[in-house]
């Protein structure tokens, strides 16, 4: 078993070596603009390890493991136009730098040598790997549409939420190490055991993120604190404050997200207190807790070396400990 | 052998029983809509007759037709995003009737859904056709890069025209027919030679659509006429006039493309006239014959029976002499 720093660093040889240098340069340029940003690559890095873990050389897995990053790269990239965000990893977004035509066709072409990149593996893999990746992409895409429906309706459930971030989310960090033990010819039994792991792990992986986003120390926190306080983003924490509070807190709540202040500061201290008095900032932790502790359930099933497992489960337990 | 009609209700009904109806909504109905605008339905149609020709049931071939039709919307959608047109077939675009939002995410669907579509297949196949398939998708995606950067280049020479319409239109063509003859398993020889027929069609097919957008018959033209002179477009015809015109005439043809005048009936009339007194029609007409005839050679090459071989230089000859 390699580190993960091991695995990232032969995934950022890999990535440098397969990103398109070409004409038209108005579209490839752009797409190397993009994958260079940097960023953890959690996805690819997990694609890696579980083709490890399960015995395959973890070399043979590259070409799936850049798939995932430049299909996840194709999503930021089509996800900041439709939010018009003018940054990503503290650059200007794809669309920003050049222009929404650029964005979208080099999001487009990113989306095809995603596919492209599966071309190395023997037939019967490849089409297992494509039909995984293909249904994975679909929910990403529903995902994301769940994501834009939500903001004008005022009605969304918890179980709703939920499904999105599957959906937007979790689905795909479940498909990159489902890839892994696809690649390693594992059976399906294992495939999908890996997946669930996966899978359950995304979803606390997400549920921490919006927690960081609220909670995160300002120090460690790369972004800024409150963006989705600000941008009135209906996360588990809002919709656990809602369902939990008082009659009145739950008015409050409502009543601050349907502004837009220009100084965000005092709204934000007075949602985040709000998330904390209703017991939402409990029940959120205790979310990321218990999918954490549903993933190792099916970590336990796997019929694995126990220093294999422990790789696992110390992964998924930095991820839920992280303060980044 | 069926007749291009009955290809084309066996394509329709497949596509209505395959047009996903689901969850998202605003994801899919959308979906549905381009696909339901109507349009010749040539590509389909193609992939259908020529696995025929080869000796595959056409039924086989319904889901690649089906792929490389959802594949084609797709790149309408987000083409016409990037060129703000309001209408497709006399309907509004999709990005027009929902918003710019959808159009993106619908269309990223799109493409996903087109490369599921391929799953039918067993794993052999299925690689070829994909393979195929996403070369294609990566040169349509090329094309439509050149033509977007020809639009800010006086530079523009004939080549390069020429291989942007191979990218943007030819290739999918001929990957339509390339893929009616793996789905038969004919031999890698005969799926090139079937390849460069629809190639060399294709650029035909663009060729002549550039011609009767300008000079088609105004009752039987669907669209109106002189749309690319309007649009100061660098088609053959306007690249081939100032090749072939006096200095003074090039001028002038320049100048006019610079014009985006309020009523442009003169400035499509004065263009049509330096189009004809240039000897550029002449030449055009020249092209598109001549890229027809190079296509018929390869049909020679193949060893088809005689009957089969009429019914695909029936085709190609029908395409060139359409006038819509």
């Amino acid at each position: 078993m390699r580190s993960i720093e091991q695995y990232r660093a032969d995934f950022m040889a890999h990535l440098e070596a397969k990103t398109p240098v070409k004409e038209p340069a108005n579209l490839y340029k752009p797409i190397s603009y993009i994958l260079n940003l940097g960023g953890k690559r959690l996805r690819p890095v997990l694609t890696l390890m579980t083709a490890d873990i399960f015995g395959a050389d973890h070399k043979k897995a590259l070409d799936a493991a850049l798939a995932i990053e430049v299909f996840h790269n194709f999503s930021l990239v089509h996800d900041d136009i439709m939010d018009e965000a003018p940054l990503r990893r503290g650059k200007e977004t794809l669309h920003k730098k050049w222009n929404l035509n650029t964005g979208i066709l080099s999001g487009d072409a990113m989306l095809i040598y995603s596919y492209q990149l599966f071309e190395s593996y023997p037939p019967v893999i490849f089409k297992q790997l494509l039909q995984l990746f293909s249904q994975t992409a679909l929910q990403v895409c529903e995902g994301q549409q769940y994501d834009v429906d939500f903001e004008d309706r005022d009605d969304v459930t918890i179980p709703e939420y939920l499904l999105m971030i599957k959906y937007k989310t979790a689905v795909l960090v479940a498909a990159a190490m489902k890839m892994g033990a696809i690649i390693a010819e594992e059976s399906v039994e294992v495939q999908e055991l890996i997946y669930e792991f996966g899978k359950h792990l995304g979803i606390a992986f997400q549920l921490q993120d919006d927690y960081l986003d609220a909670f995160g120390d300002p120090k460690r926190f790369g972004k800024q604190l409150g963006g989705d306080i600000i941008e009135n983003k209906k996360t588990y924490l809002y919709l656990k404050a809602l369902e939990m509070g008082s009659p009145i807190q739950a008015q409050e709540l409502e009543h601050l997200f349907s502004l837009k202040p220009t100084d965000p500061s005092d709204k934000i201290k007075t949602v985040k207190d709000l998330f904390h008095d209703t017991g939402a900032v409990t029940q959120s932790l205790k979310a990321i807790e218990d999918y954490t502790e549903k993933a190792f359930n099916f970590l336990d099933k796997l019929n694995l070396e126990p220093s294999k497992k422990e790789v696992l489960r110390q992964f998924g337990t930095s991820l839920m400990k992280r303060d980044v």
